[in-house]
């Protein structure tokens, strides 16, 4: 599992058979069912996780009661609580297996680590935050700046395969709408 | 002005003169008068600003008219459309100047030639957008599990000077209110 990382870090720089051996002792594969929680509010978060094989999600619970999704992990991606983890504070996000995964966790010493000595690695941490930027702020603007089905359609744009992954009521929440307003837009937009 | 922003930079990482003279060469100064444009919607964003000084602000408009205020950026701090700018492409945002401000602005060759070439900018930029993406997870998370006393709570705490600097409106706006809810809310903090 622990090439699949390798081989997202390549894309970047090219990396030495000595660096690759220190990023591969710098991560441990975990194995998770599905319904399994990584992650629960209270607890500081331990690791930042790069799923190998399947879907995760971290989500809010509001003072109602009521899931919030805030974002979805697939293959080669990353979940985590960064706040939590960099700040070594209490999480406020519960992350759970869609699917069952396997990840390759990495704790706050060795991230810090690597970052810090492997020029590549944090060349690496650069283009991933920024890249986590620049996704979170297009997701403020479409939610403000869209209507529900512009915001429905870009997402299935974006993910084009997750639809058949998630459960609907997990892409609503994660949009800002009722599973049954999702609904309605889906057959709407179907009988155009 | 520069000295402001070398000072920032000399926090992480203690620079050489050349390295100084090398980030000098890379900024323009630019002051802007209370209320101006830095960038609207539908222009690609040709800068990244540092604000020497001054107050500003990102916005979105809605499809009813409606502005949301996304950001604000004091001395010391960076403001621009980063998803607009690392694309080229359109923005969706408004950025304006709600205080006379001088800023420094670096554009898109610029800043990318310096993470490429200057380890010790590139390790800035990392830390730079780490901690946004940690700011945007604390503002979202805090959108969703706070009630609107708690965000404004959180808010002057976060940002003590502010509220003399901004108008309530503008303040309203970014917490996800009305200007009228946040002046009764603020009357019954003041009564507590």
């Amino acid at each position: 599992m622990v090439y699949t990382l390798l081989s997202q870090l390549e894309k970047d720089a090219s990396l030495t058979d000595e660096e690759k051996e220190i990023i591969k002792a710098s991560f441990r594969e975990m194995t998770f069912a599905k319904k399994d929680l990584l992650l629960l509010p209270g607890k500081v978060s331990k690791y930042e996780y790069f799923i190998a094989k399947g879907c995760i999600r971290a989500y809010i619970v509001d003072q109602k009661g009521h899931e919030h999704n805030i974002r979805f992990g697939i293959e080669n991606s990353w979940i985590g609580d960064l706040y939590s983890f960099f700040k070594q504070t209490e999480s406020t996000c519960h992350i759970q297996a869609i699917e069952a995964s396997t990840v390759l966790a990495i704790d706050y010493e060795n991230f810090n680590h690597l970052m810090n000595t492997m020029p590549k690695f944090e060349h690496f941490s650069r283009l991933l935050f920024q890249y986590g930027v620049m996704a979170n702020q297009l997701r403020l603007s479409q939610s403000l700046a869209l209507t529900a089905e512009e915001r429905y359609l870009s997402f299935i744009e974006k993910y084009p395969h997750l639809q058949q992954r998630i459960p609907q009521k997990h892409i609503a929440s994660y949009l800002g709408m009722t599973a049954e307003f999702l609904s309605l837009l889906r057959k709407k937009i179907t009988q155009k």
